[in-house]
């Protein structure tokens, strides 16, 4: 499917939404498919927390299947003979896009704790310089689920011109309490580590106990208790009888301490803390009187979807967003998929969602109709 | 309301489901109100994860309200004027009764992690000898949330004959695969603490920055999203604007900063170990063919109540021990609650459980006939 690794290097500074200034910035990226000549195929795939520019395909280095491959190939909902997929690292994540790991220009030694906090609305920016180098104006959609909503959503209120169709999924006009409850004790999960060092470990031995600790707690929020319940129930290592111990002896601990396992040298710990900070301070409505004005210059179709099962996005959530379109006056429709899955749906649990993205993308504006 | 505090003693070994035994045991308890001379108007209060033996009145030591304070006392659901309340210390919890901070017999000190793992039926065995010693052949009922319905069910099992009635709330019949995930991180959480010595702490300095993790961790389980919402919403430490910072800066992250330092000093990090993991090891179903087989004995009425919003512990859940029950012929009734508190509303949001327990309590057979 023509799939392209490049990371953009742009030797001026962004302005970030605190005040503070990166000097230069990196754009890790991936495509997938090829542009047009009209350069009106591009779609923009937007990651998730734990996820990277790799969105479709497996890795050559890895194996690793991309976040998105269930959605993201030939003949595939977003289907990479038709469109050209543009799949960029956010800023401040790992996977090659400047973050706290890349080097600080002023000392050439890694930010560290030195890195500024840059918002969805600055990796938005960053993407933005990602489009012109790669001469496209106007995305035919932009898209993302989770973080990759949220950017979505800075897209459609930072530059509704360059959004042909918008597509949020499993997303929230702002971060709740309860979100930046978590968040906060992920953060701490991290910073338990005795490598931790306020974030400057890159001369050192990174923080994995603490970031294998995140990751498990986690997979608590990313999985639904109806995934667990199918995939372990009362499962057990081996035998029948309960060890009155504390080793692991349930299926469900031992994929727990994998999960744990795995996050090392996958995920930067910095990334974590850095991505959910953004995360955080996300509020469409900051600055404006009422939601719908945050998004009044967006005015292409825009396809919503939600699911049942989601505690963390509810689909109240995704139907506030709906109604600030309505307001607008802009083509909205929101779906609320039924996916044992919850929160991470979109990911995996793709049977019911594929069709939806596909119908959207041929056509958005006739699949609202439709609706 | 005549409250009173002691410890029972209990110089012979209790044989532990493990098949271990412990050499003595000690059960820490408090008791309000006064054993009428009938002796048949006893309840047995059965505290949860991280309760103790103080369920109602302020300690004068810490000022604390008792867990079920709302419920218990003077005129209350469980009216202290009229009932004589026994609130035991599980076994393994911190608060007095044997657990791994008691002293080994073997050596004089405290036992760490040489303690055995005691299940949620080891204390009911000690608590069986708690009402031997006061004289208590028969609760008038058996009464308890989370853990504490986890014990109260045990009881129905174990001592059928004791049990006049049972309140059972906000528990299932087994632990599932995502609760055990839930108590596996939290005990990482623990774990990663430098002081932790794999549970030998007791000489040194305590685990309280794991604990508190754990803590914090916990929190997010016990409170609902909407009790989060409410409580905190956006709302910032000071000032308007973001801070564009890793500091606390939002009112939920200051109040979670407190949960974890609360915790230090009030709860002993192993007890959090020891009660999880017999959480972990809970199913009634367990050497039964069908789970009415586990209540087979039990024949009293039974109060089952569950609240809509926890999705620890759904109402179906607790719908499936009300048709063990029903299969049996017992007579019980389920009544499913409304309240953002979810999990943890039996203990503070008792408006609309205080009637519900108070008539259950004044004649248990007939509140089930009305209903």
């Amino acid at each position: 499917m023509n799939r392209r690794q490049a990371i953009a290097r742009f030797d001026r500074p962004l302005q970030l939404d605190s005040g503070q200034t990166l000097a230069r910035i990196d754009v890790a990226y991936e495509t997938y498919g090829k542009l047009n000549t009209a350069r009106d195929n591009a779609v923009l795939a937007l990651h998730g927390l734990t996820g990277t520019q790799h969105a479709a395909g497996d890795d050559a280095a890895t194996g690793r299947p991309g976040w998105w491959d269930a959605a993201i190939g030939p003949g595939r909902a977003i289907d990479t003979d038709r469109y050209f997929v543009v799949a960029p690292n956010a800023l401040g994540s790992h996977g090659g896009s400047t973050s706290a790991a890349s080097p600080d220009p002023e000392t050439g030694r890694p930010y560290g704790s030195r890195f500024p906090v840059v918002t969805i609305g600055d990796s938005v920016e960053s993407q933005a310089r990602l489009a012109d180098e790669l001469g496209i104006e106007r995305f035919h959609a932009v898209a993302g689920g989770c973080f990759g909503g949220f950017q979505a959503m800075e897209w459609m209120a930072r530059h509704p011109a360059r959004v042909g169709s918008a597509v949020v999924i499993s997303a929230t006009p702002r971060t709740s309490a309860h979100n930046t409850a978590l968040w906060s004790v992920l953060r701490d999960a991290i910073r338990s580590d005795a490598n931790w060092n306020g974030g400057d470990y890159y001369d050192g031995a990174p923080p994995d106990a603490g970031l294998g600790l995140a990751a498990k707690f986690g997979a608590l929020f990313w999985m639904s208790r109806e995934v667990f319940e199918a995939k372990f129930g009362l499962r057990r290592v081996a035998g029948e009888d309960p060890d009155y111990g504390f080793a692991p002896e349930f299926a469900v601990e031992a994929f727990l301490d994998g999960v744990g396992t795995n996050a090392a040298g996958r995920i930067d710990a910095n990334s974590l803390m850095y991505l959910t900070r953004a995360i955080d301070y996300f509020d469409m409505s900051r600055g404006h009187a009422r939601l719908a004005d945050a998004f009044a210059g967006f005015h292409g179709p825009a396809l919503l979807v939600s699911y049942t099962n989601d505690w963390r996005y509810p689909a109240d959530d995704m139907q506030e967003i709906a109604d600030a379109l309505a307001a607008n006056g802009t083509p909205c429709r929101h779906a609320t998929l039924d996916s044992p899955a919850g929160h991470g749906g979109f990911l995996y649990d793709t049977e019911r969602l594929s069709p939806l993205l596909s119908d959207f993308l041929a056509n958005p504006g006739a699949a609202l109709q439709a609706a």
